[in-house]
């Protein structure tokens, strides 16, 4: 599997060698959603208020969890994450949250999945908070918007916006 | 927002009180996919030999995973789990990678976001070990597939095999 | 210092013996202030609004913090809590912040250190998200305010309500 | 509340950008103490000897504790840390207890929070290990003593030695 | 491989069902030595004093590194551990440290893998607080020691004191 | 203990300050063995395959336990490494498996710490994974084989290869 940069010549795992790399600016942006019910949806829009904020709480989840990433994704190199910004749109049509994380190093390695965790971890949270009205919620969508910094320059998925 | 479980009567976030549940035995099954383009669905499905097992190290990140869950999800209850496993099938149609994870405990709740995370972070490391080949792959229909035990008993969703 | 249950006849660290203890329920109750200035203090009060919600914040680290008790203090048990909850008032007349935690679990031991954990990093983030405003806010009045359950029955600190 | 750093415009929860910031040394120093019957108080002098070394094991846990930091203060950056030290000082008059932690670092945002964190779980742990001799302890007059580096330059809070 | 039971039929790994095993009173006791040079242990031995005590701190990281069981070894089961207890032994002849940690649980499933953990984390803490007075320490003879209860009954290796 | 580098001139435990150490690449290869029963010894041999593939599990706990090492160590430096690998031999003579760890950083301390558990973690699930077959297997020969960078220069510990 020459390819899989993740496997040495002998297709064993390994944390690959970043110490060459440069030391750089770095962003990525990852997204996702999570489609409920009307009762779900209906919770989590009036609970953006004072009171029942799942969103808040799903924020601060997504954001502890980006900072776990080198601790959760085996082969992932440890970062001094610089920003982590998760933001939350209302997508009323399909009755679903999306999830859009931003996150930013100066490293020498991108922070893809630090971003991707974020999401992640943010859409568990309102999974989890939201199952007692709605078990069969779904998450979907969920990839890299873009990628900026690094050798192999920007990279943007689609045109939509996050 | 009296329905959402996670608030108290102030709309404060709270670990819910599930002193007085029963302990039983408790099962959840949740399942979700990632798809990619050939190069990196061609590395993947020869890499599960002995050689560049991408499967076997997100197996072994998934289970970790799927343990972490009370650490991660801010109101998740730690409980003892009992058993964890993850099983991955090859959808060649659609070029994606199916992840299914089952968590059983014998405590006083369920196991359903124990085996969601199990499932993000299995596929949140193919992502990561693929990445270099394809990177715009997409996670997608990620939901709990099955529960059993407690008060509520039985859940199925769909009937698709998972 | 025989009087210092930590340590075996040798003097040693160690992590005591709750085997031959009984699996009751114990509910222990902690609490904790926040001095700050009055710069400090409006943004708090103002904040727990839609936007800003410095104690939203707050609460959800406390919860964290408390599951993460075993983790941080080195001979405490671990331990399957049942139930965390922290709750906020607003002192004005001393520009403080009161944090009160209870924590519930049915087990072998108390969960004295799982409340003051909770209240100490509750306590701890406001620090940390008004640390803008004002460096000189002082953290007092942490203690033990009420423990029921297990052998040494009901404790309760003072008659102020929590 | 526009002057709350951790908030974005839209008064959401942010771990604000530092990547603009320079990389020079900076240095906090937190104090804060814990008060206890005199049983408690002989404990814990006669135990800074071979035996029974209260303040042996709650030095480990400030330390550790203070690089944890990040992983328990959800908008706190991760960081790496050059330098952790804890000093305990015997206040025989009030049965006290004093912690001094000084973080040290070479980063873009200061260690205030990693040095409050370090005297926190050395506080606690002293209170862990004590409260068997007395549950009415309390922890007071915790805050940042002394900062250094950074934009804001050199904070001083009172003149009283650590 | 179906002798080895983290495998499922597949041959994937997996964390084996304890759900229908008895919970029972379970003890294990593990052991290791680190050997070193005579300044080493000089070091060592002198500072089981006040000053510079190693084997105070590589206690505690013992004793906190076995509550990490279940955390760094992908397919243990989580358990609420009620006693760990780690002792040290001068070895004047061999210049070594011998490290001896006794675990104990009621659960469903054994506490060889804590023990190990406890020893493994303290001797490597030895190693690094004596690494400046000798690289060329080596750790050896880790061994589980004995094992009480659960279906397999009592097991005892060698008959040399632990 | 003037010597040991780990206290302060009062003999007490200390993060020992690095600050003014220069940022340079740091090499460490750690190495160490686990002994079993021929049994244990096939079982891991034919498992190096598609199925039962001990030696993958293993290599993701090492390269995961060493990401921890600063959470595991008490008085260890956080570091952000580039470069984990974990090499497995198997030696059949003395039905021994070897695993061999190399850590890289740029920073201004060493990685031995990391190396070394790397391999204690590796062999620590080695041991779990092949209990069931053989539990006195023994973990001997752990020691640091080589350190690169660093105001000390290079270390080289035997002339047999990892």
């Amino acid at each position: 599997m020459e390819q899989l940069t993740h496997f040495d010549e002998k297709g064993n795992a390994i944390m690959v060698d970043i110490g060459h790399k440069e030391q750089t600016k770095r962003i990525a942006v990852a997204t996702g959603k999570i489609k409920m019910n009307q009762a779900a949806f209906d919770a989590v829009t009036q609970g953006t208020s004072k009171k029942g904020d799942v969103l808040g709480v799903a924020r601060i989840a997504g954001i502890m969890g980006a900072k776990q990433t080198s601790n959760l994704i085996p082969l992932c190199h440890p970062l001094q994450t610089e920003k982590i910004q998760i933001e939350f749109s209302l997508l009323e049509q399909t009755r679903s949250i999306q999830a859009c994380c931003t996150v930013q190093v100066t490293g020498k390695t991108g922070v893809e999945m630090e971003a991707l965790c974020g999401v992640n971890l943010a859409l568990l949270t309102i999974y989890d908070m939201c199952k007692a009205l709605d078990k069969s919620m779904e998450m979907y969508d969920i990839s890299l918007k873009e990628k900026q910094g690094g050798k192999s320059g920007t990279y943007q998925r689609g045109n939509e916006s996050c």
